[in-house]
């Protein structure tokens, strides 16, 4: 698969390599491009766990290439037993599955590495690994061209000269690549560079300040940093035309989980009647649970809210509540973006088309 | 004057002493209780406009203290001048209230310092600033007065148990003492130890964090932090029952200049059917303006946004979008608590008698 270098982002956010995985390490930027290598489905699980690697689609990438990662490690000394070799990925398996609960992207990617396993029951290590491989690569693969899809379909949305208004990073750095609410705002761009974006900065982790105006600038993209509670204010300043937000699991009613503050941001567009849209891969999609009531939402660390930078920002024995996502009820989005194209209410009859 | 203890906070955020005012830098909470003084109107007004003392009351006791600094600097030297003096004294009050435009309690103090002027303009130079000394500290007094009224009055609305989310601080540090909106949190639980507090962080400077967060510590009360994003989710969640905030300035029909980020919380809370209580002393409102879009919006440096603890969060050739302010519509106000009372819609009624 090959598409023109101006669309994908010059940025690697992951790649399996003969050593191991290469990720960029994502809480460094945007003050230093470091990459880390993991070797071991353990390292992936940690670096998943850290956020060293984030974003949904990037996140069920990550998982996929953390199999490839055990079977590697394993494929040596359990060669000649295949039982205990599938039982040795599977644990694996488990153990990236269980890092974050609330994208179902992980899930998604994971089970069909499972599906490889059941298939495969009978074949050779160096086989099964092969197919592992394969199949993890056709995961990140079909990744970057679901982004692309959504990007050309997402263009379609956006007025000419719009101001776009996104929260966290859902671009190039949480996919494949090119992203999914950025792979919409870079498939503009290329037709209108008139277009602006407005980042949140997205506390408590400012994915929104460190990566998404990161990503901008690296395009050329025009791009304002604002504090997450400066949303509605900039939207009753007129200075808001659309919003667009990933997601990490969307409902079949339509409800998604996104990062936290999504809900919010919902709740300020509707109220300044401006469109609000999700943009996700059809994998978001998680058909088997029929409202956002259903989705496990994490909580994280006290320190990720208490503490920037190593400093502390409030008395060290206070109470923190630390969602990191939340859900935004299907009757604040306008629309859902996915790389079969836009969805519309009633969602829980078009987005069965959608997956 | 004398108060109860318990009542006041321990914390002396402001103090007109005969070396200068005595102010605690409020940009070094929580980690270091450090005090300044400052003995010139300019070293006053730089002090406003930095932040080391901020709070709508406290900035217009901070302003009326500036005056006297003003007095004790040109009483010697344009004593046998009387009209230099005022004049000199005149200027000062333009400089102190050029610091910050939105809070109009800044204006208030300074408008009535003014009047001392005028009244006195066969003074001798001591005996004019004695008499502006005399009205700053009632200034000061009547504050306190007014924050333990506000409580009082405050508290009634405050249910059993009730989990208050604030925003920014509203609390002593942002008044003469005992707080507005934290001043009901502390009237409440006088009566009720069951009641618990949310604090929102309140980027970008963080006062919810810093600044509010240790002052309940200091009480006692039990204290949540949460990122601002967070606030509907909590409230989703069932967490929230009641939203206090303070003000910067109220227009005759109760629009409601506040910290940035309180119109989108006030937004939160309308969704949620969770009562929006504004406190502020009777000098906040501004009969001379009829509605919010009146009231000029300080826009404060990108730093503020893009700087964290010495560190950047974005490139720095990013654009920042930096209101300090946001205007509340009066619509999604339940009531207004004032020293004078509870007031409730229509404000431009209401209002009225509340001045």
């Amino acid at each position: 698969m090959s598409y023109p270098n101006s669309l994908i982002s010059s940025v690697k956010t992951i790649e399996l390599t003969p050593e191991g995985v290469r990720l960029l390490d994502q809480t460094c930027l945007p003050n230093e491009i470091r990459y880390v290598t993991v070797t071991t489905p353990e390292a992936m699980a940690d670096a998943i766990q850290r956020m060293i690697i984030r974003g949904a689609p990037a996140i069920g990438i990550a998982g996929a290439f953390g199999v490839v990662l055990s079977a590697r490690c394993h494929r040596q000394r359990l060669a000649n037993t295949p039982v205990e070799l599938i039982q040795a990925i599977l644990q694996d398996i488990a153990l990236l599955e269980s890092t974050r609960p609330t994208a179902v992207n992980l899930q998604w990617a994971l089970n069909r590495l499972r599906d490889v396993l059941a298939q495969n029951e009978n074949a050779s290590a160096e086989q099964l690994s092969q197919r592992l491989e394969a199949e993890a690569l056709k995961i990140f693969a079909e990744d970057l061209a679901m982004c692309l899809a959504i990007g050309q379909h997402g263009a379609s949305l956006i007025p000419k000269g719009a101001r776009i208004l996104t929260h966290c990073n859902a671009g190039a750095l949480a996919t494949a690549g090119y992203g999914t609410a950025l792979g919409v705002v870079r498939s503009a761009f290329a037709h209108d560079p008139t277009i602006q974006v407005f980042a949140d900065e997205t506390r408590p982790r400012l994915q929104g300040a460190r990566l998404t105006t990161w990503e901008m600038v690296q395009e050329g993209i025009p791009v304002t940093l604002i504090s997450d509670n400066m949303s509605a204010w900039a939207m009753k300043q007129g200075k808001i035309d659309v919003v667009i937000v990933g997601a990490d699991r969307i409902a079949t009613n339509g409800d998604t989980a996104n990062k936290i503050g999504t809900y919010l941001l919902a709740l300020a567009a509707k109220a300044h009647e401006i469109p609000f849209y999700v943009a996700a891969p059809s994998s978001t999609i998680d058909l088997s649970i029929a409202s956002g009531t259903e989705i496990p939402i994490e909580e994280r660390a006290d320190a990720e809210v208490s503490v920037i930078h190593d400093q502390w920002i409030c008395p060290a024995d206070v109470s923190v509540y630390n969602p990191a996502f939340d859900v935004t009820p299907s009757s604040l989005i306008t629309a859902i973006i996915t790389e079969k194209g836009v969805f519309r209410p009633p969602f829980h009859q078009s987005l069965r088309s959608a997956d």
